[in-house]
């Protein structure tokens, strides 16, 4: 292991995500197993900004493995995207003995990263936190298994009132750019039709599949809707469309919200964020830089930080059949 | 036991909620316990009209306990406001052998059974289900119980992500007309302000308060606002306000919508289910009618289904002074 | 309200149970509020003797309503029971500064206080917090509903594998002198029979009914016993015993055990432990002690402590025949 | 598609897992999309020889995709082990004219279906539902991550209660034969030591571990043992040794037994079984037969079913390295 890195920084940066904690700890963890200083750093970017830094033993991440949200707190920084901002955090970081950086977060907080190892040669490894599954470079990021099982629990309990009533629910799920929760957890809690921004089956087709729904014998139906679809103008909206050509059907929506981003991590969730964290603090110590923790095929693996910026997921082909196919 | 009642039909009317289906198997084997037979109504009074019975056995319970919803589905009826649709309802209650019905559901619901009981002279028991808790006569009906805790699960999510970003939530959960389960899931879970239509604090004292809140050192809050709030036109308008009025805070809504009225019954909703329906059987056993099964002082009780209709639940004035003090 | 009160401390002590934290919560608020001060007291008694104490602000008890286990740690304590320790702990009291005590516990716990109160004349305040719901004086102790949740959420699971495979399972759970917890979650799970320690029912009639169970169609089926029944003289004998007997069944046994007093607490433990918590401070402030705060009939009450300590509670009679009905 | 298959037969076999009737929805109705009749069997093996079969239709499958247990249960038949149960469940196959079987299952569930298909060039395909995760050929089965999700729940719960009393618990969890569900919900809960059949770590080196582990400041401890591991003769005997030589820790043991088979299936599970029971049937509509459908890269594929019988899963070795580095 490379002994030029003797105190690493990590933070917690843009939406938050289940796992991130976990992630914290294991990075935490992992520098006091190689005699390595670990400064937290609060409020992402911003608090590198201020210098809001707390040194991190390996007791000082007790319990947290199982906590939603982050300890750490997560924060948008407008200051970090000027020249100076940057400037202010590298004389912070310099101040402080800080040598090498994690940065738990999403494509937003990767790309901040990115230009400081640029403009500073600082060494940047990044943990891929956030419910979207939308980095490329892994199959999974931290905090996308459990908002997919919040996303079916919720479900779950939607359709007990549904079939009680023979309605039909939209129900509204995060991915403004990507349908990965959507499909998944459309396929998880077996709804009848997934519309993600991906793919745009259009309003009729919409009103005659859920007809055809209706006549092969379904008495409710749910409907699960990512947020960046484009099928209407928006969920309410769609709702409307439907209660106009079906009125035989009471039509509600439901909008799960940020509830997706919290609870517990799943049990997935914690493995791989305790896997991530090893791998990213000894990546940096064996030199390595402006990468990002991934895991492709169970292994975990680098991906350059600008690919896992500049790629693109793709949504699972295979899965959107398999959805056709389960509502036959 | 009286012997002139031999065959009860049961029926679930109204909204559904968690602990019908565990009532429902309270009915169904009280009758077979006191060898009367029992007729399951499908869709609540619809199901009358047209007939829709089906024999009930012990065995035909097994496995609903714990399940959400109404195996005998629930639904609207028209229909039944009418007095055409009532005799329909007579003849068909006639043909089937049917003696005294047993109805689980909320005051509407009441009110179809004590009209029905009316016109017909025929013996109706009613079994309080509904998560609002708005029915007097009980200090708790079937559902409110796990409401509560769905709520306050929820809002525990929420509360990692806004602590995590230092925000301000609104979330708004179920109660047209009571503040019942705002209050008390807003106590659970450790509310900053709690809004019901039974008191109206006004938008400007809202925002006083949030600001001593942010002043006392806390970084976010949870605002919990009953649907019949009157403080704001609705929770968005609520939002705006805020946000207008306290810059430094980034205020988000969640509506919780219908997952509140799904889900496995807590333990409390399904023990007390089974206790309402050996009340319910039994009592229309021993001759009486026109009455709700009600639970006060840990004991259940009869209470005349018209009291029950018309009665107004209190809001509990000493938990909302606890909701005040916890929130110093 | 009494001036004369001007520091409380508070302590969880004995067993922990879901909620502890939430009444700690609402004791330390409910000072902050009334502007008296509020120390923590560490491991019960132990941390007493020790002085072990630490100033609590409102702020110290931010998200804490809603984990399980308690954040003021508890302990036995040998020391207590001597009066030497206690002189100790009365030292330590007076240097402090403290005035009044309020101790969640159970009725070892309170023992310790009256007997503290007796011989320093000290004034002591007893929050009622453990699973079993065996405290005389009050019809809900904190942690009891959410235990309940508890075993109920067990012992679905373990129906799913029961009824897949047509097995007997014994489910022991918490209860040594009471079955309580057996009784209300065994009715709440749809068990077949219900062992506890107020009634012995033999193993023979055990046999009996189980044979009756089966031939009337049931394929599988629970039998809950609570740790301290007496019909076997463990729950692996009374398996033995039954496979003996009934050798068409497979029988397996599931121990619950400690995971009954962790969990995050139930909405209803959650209300109950603010609404605890008030009452005790406020009635210290009024100048009372040697109380224990109960809810009855859903009021908040006072009860003596030394008849909380003596007093036995009863097992519901009604809820058993519930329990009988059902299982027709 | 290959024309030649017209009825496919489905049965669970074997220990039942979560996400078995998931992948029994998912067989029915990809055979309905296919215009091909789908049988169930119940009871397996068994219900095969006795002819148990159930038309299945896509509606006969609505609302199982979230149940625990299986629809179909599951057996274990001496019988089939026999030439003449086989002859007879050939018989009984031929007369209800079912020209494929898709077995859920695991290793011994497989090796009946490949010496079926030996004896009477029977098309079987496999579904692996386990919650061990000791099937080669596939990186995952139905019930794993559901499996550790209730574990991860179950020691979080149990952690409460261990950190409020400075205790040590031993959590047995499944695993006879492998350490999967130990090794990675003991990541996962955060346990300081993992005992796993494939590993003997010793008494004396556990013991030595757990003194530094309480040096390092932990106060309470969780050791999750595999049902499997030869450390101890089994969790008692280890409770036993550690008692003796450290007396300072009270220690606790905790067999959560037979809830980890039971429960509501993740997401993963759901949308695992869902991809399998499309891969099952189509590939038998293509032609194939005895083979097992895997997961390996996130891919759906076959593997032989004799490789999967005979073939060993390994343990992780890096996640093994990432749990010592946790424990720091």
């Amino acid at each position: 292991m490379n002994q030029t890195i003797k105190k690493i920084g990590v933070m917690t940066s843009g939406g938050d995500s289940p796992g991130m904690n976990a992630a914290l700890r294991s990075v935490v963890r992992t520098c006091a197993f190689h005699g390595v200083e670990c400064l937290g750093i609060y409020r992402g970017y911003q608090g590198l900004i201020e210098g809001d830094f707390k040194e991190m033993t390996a007791r000082s991440v007790n319990n947290i493995i199982n906590k939603g949200g982050t300890i750490l707190k997560s924060a948008r920084s407008q200051e970090f995207r000027t020249v100076e901002g940057r400037k202010k955090a590298f004389e912070k970081v310099n101040a402080s003995g800080m040598d090498a950086l994690v940065v738990i977060g999403g494509d937003g907080s990767f790309t901040g990263g990115m230009v400081f190892n640029e403009e500073f040669n600082f060494p940047v490894m990044g943990i891929p936190g956030t419910i979207d599954n939308d980095i490329y470079g892994t199959s999974s990021t931290l905090g996308f298994d459990t908002a997919l099982n919040t996303v079916v629990e919720c479900i779950d309990k939607i359709r007990d009132t549904a079939s009680s009533h023979n309605r039909l629910f939209f129900v509204e799920v995060m991915g403004r750019d990507v349908g990965h929760i959507a499909l998944n957890a459309g396929v998880g809690a077996g709804a009848e039709e997934i519309l993600i921004p991906e793919e745009d089956m259009g309003k009729d087709r919409l009103v005659e599949s859920l007809k055809r729904s209706r006549e092969s014998g379904k008495s409710s139906s749910i409907v699960v809707v990512a947020e960046g679809d484009k099928t209407g103008d928006n969920v309410f909206e769609l709702k409307d469309y439907v209660e106009k050509n079906m009125p035989e059907y009471e039509v509600r929506v439901s909008v799960l919200g940020h509830m997706q981003r919290g609870g517990s991590p799943s049990c997935w969730d914690r493995v791989l964020a305790s896997r991530m964290g090893v791998k990213a603090v000894e990546s940096l110590l064996e030199g390595k830089t402006n990468y990002m923790v991934g895991i492709n095929n169970n292994k975990i693996e680098l991906c350059p930080l600008d690919k896992a910026v500049k790629g693109k997921t793709e949504i699972d082909q295979e899965l959107l059949r398999v959805s056709d196919i389960m509502t036959v």
